[in-house]
């Protein structure tokens, strides 16, 4: 990239080389959409769609009045009806006027941060973690700092965040259900974390943030509880995401929510700074149609027996071939590690017989990889005998 | 806003404060929507949406693959398509890599921001003008200089232009046909400003780019025809939205396109850097269902007939009474003289006869006022007795 790029970008896309280079350039990225695949890789679908998505796009397509499609920022009629729905789930007040209607949790991480940070701060982000939080960071100026979770647990390593909080912390990115290893934090963590971060924020004389990036909060296992860290520390603010849910990460359409806890007058700052800031963005506000349909996609999900079902049964096969995973809680992942020990050479075994899966590298943990629970039950079964044999290649006897 | 929010935000909201105090805290948003109310403010459709907009939607919200909602980025088809269209509606050969499918055009102008200007850069904006690129430049940590279009002709000013130019100027936006006064720039004024651009550029030793936000390109009157500067200045940088001509601008569609004339390296450089830009962004990519429909969308317009029609009769009636019109060769704006010279008495008078206009204030130009043709006939008609009235009360016998 020559000089005619921004700086900004320059930055965002070294953050971002790993993912964009598995993407686009590698041997994953030349297969990708050949149906002899199995394709573990990123969360997207590997079977059509939900039907009640397709029907809520097809009946919130039809005009109700002549504004339909008029612009549209964050629309009243879906921040009243998800502040109702958020209080009931969350079990918290939440004001419609403290949401904003974002395209995506992708959507409301930026504005999260545009809100709330300024160049030079820092924002703590959890490792293993998502791979774009850095580069969205970079592009803003702010230095993302990695804070390693409990290896072998992957819990919150308190003692870590408490050292990595330095006089320009500004936010801590908390990710449960956490992608990769599908760690859900129970409550008395997070209370933990909360009375950790009043002190720091003491400490510093600055407020410090929570962003509590929850896209994969509705997809949980086995019964477990969620509580959302907006409940116990009250400068959080919740994104989120139907792409999980409805596995359709295309359509975008999520929210930036703000906990109800927060002072009124910090949670009045950040209301009135919302259309600024989504504006700022690209007018960063969800489409016409996906703000009209959010009530008829509220209750949709994807099948989760199904995704337990996948879970189960990968765990249960491949242990017996040496494979080591955190069990997940939630998320569609399975994270384990590589037999071995060298992700680059385990991703081209598993290529070899047509089963792609993503190199931990690309989650900067080459010692791991990453398998995404969408891929069909079929999938599945086709795949398995490439695991066992990839792992009876590349574990020594 | 107190010190919650970033020194970003507080700088986009700063110059947004005209048009979001219009929007959400003026008398017209205590009547927005209201069905007595003749609404000429905004860009917004008073009409029901074209059959065909709903028609592509339903369309293409039934699934024809297992990936139809799957994260979309750049997309292969729409790219091609669109490719193809403009070589043929530009007269220029534009290639699939050089164009990024996005939310709009304010997607697209935020993308071009990004992907060009670093903090410190400066960026030559006209006046009067659309009211936010100086706040999405602001978030940026970039200047916005205003430049005064031509008076009375609102004609590109090349000496104000030249004179503007300084060793930290990046980029030139180019808004052609031009919101708010509808007037198209010829060929022969595009090269000149070409020529002054490529002299400036090796003056300041620095490549000045051009940002081309032509929205409106295909919303003309009385055949007049249009010329991108894409064609004349090779550092040029297309901006569209299909939200103008399909007055659908809540529903989110448009792209950046980089001239064909670029320089390969250059044009390598940016292709490169969308990714990266685009996710740095909030994932700023145009929704699943766009990309899909694009090609159903393509041939479609709002009326243009009734657009000139409504321009016809509002310039023809409204001249009688002593307002002075830019007469619009293109947009759905028709941009006057205030009678009296007083915006805010001005709006005031209208509405008290349930008759909005946009104030020149909002545009920075107090003196003037903008209406949208948008309105329908019957708005029209039920609209100019109050102008009529108002002109009387304002101007002095």
């Amino acid at each position: 990239m020559n000089a005619v790029v921004s700086d900004r970008v320059v930055a965002a896309a070294a953050s971002l080389s790993a993912v964009q280079d598995f993407y686009f350039n590698s041997r994953y990225a030349e297969r990708r959409g050949d149906p002899a695949l199995c394709d573990f890789t990123f969360g997207n679908p590997q079977e059509f769609p939900l039907p009640g998505l397709v029907q809520a796009l097809q009946k919130h397509s039809v005009p109700l009045s002549e504004s339909w499609y008029a612009y549209k920022t964050n629309e009243a009629e879906p921040r009243a009806f998800l502040a109702d729905s958020l209080t009931r789930e969350l079990d918290l007040g939440f004001e419609p006027d403290d949401i904003a209607m974002t395209p995506g949790a992708f959507g409301a991480i930026a504005l999260a941060f545009r809100l709330l940070l300024s160049a030079g701060d820092e924002v703590l982000i959890p490792l293993p973690g998502w791979f774009c939080y850095g580069s969205m960071l970079s592009a803003e100026g702010v230095a993302a700092v990695q804070v390693p979770l409990t290896p072998g647990t992957f819990d919150l390593d308190l003692a870590a965040i408490d050292a990595a909080i330095g006089p320009r912390t500004r936010m801590v990115v908390v990710n449960s259900p956490h992608n990769p290893t599908g760690r859900i934090y129970p409550r008395a963590q997070l209370e933990a974390l909360a009375e950790l971060l009043e002190r720091a924020s003491a400490r510093i004389n600055r407020r410090i943030f929570l962003l509590s990036d929850e896209p994969y909060r509705r997809i949980r296992f086995d019964g477990i509880a969620f509580v959302s860290p907006a409940a116990v520390y009250p400068w959080t603010l919740i994104d989120y995401s139907y792409g999980k849910v409805l596995l359709a990460p295309g359509q975008r359409i999520g929210y930036l929510a703000l906990s109800p806890l927060m002072p009124l007058a910090d949670r009045k700052a950040l209301r009135e700074a919302f259309f600024a800031a989504q504006c700022s963005l690209g007018w960063s506000f969800a489409s016409a149609l996906m703000q009209h349909a959010v009530p008829d996609l509220e209750n949709l999900a994807i099948d989760i027996a199904g995704l337990t079902r996948r879970r189960d049964r990968m765990v249960g096969a491949m242990s017996r071939w040496g494979y080591d995973f955190v069990r997940p809680e939630g998320t569609f992942y399975l994270f384990g590690r590589v037999p071995g020990g060298d992700d680059e050479r385990f991703f081209n075994a598993l290529a070899d017989r047509d089963v792609f899966v993503m190199p931990g590298s690309v989650l900067q943990t080459p010692q791991y990889f990453r398998l995404c629970l969408t891929a069909s039950d079929d999938m599945v079964e086709r795949a398995l005998p490439a695991f066992e044999a990839a792992a009876a290649q590349l574990t020594p006897a």
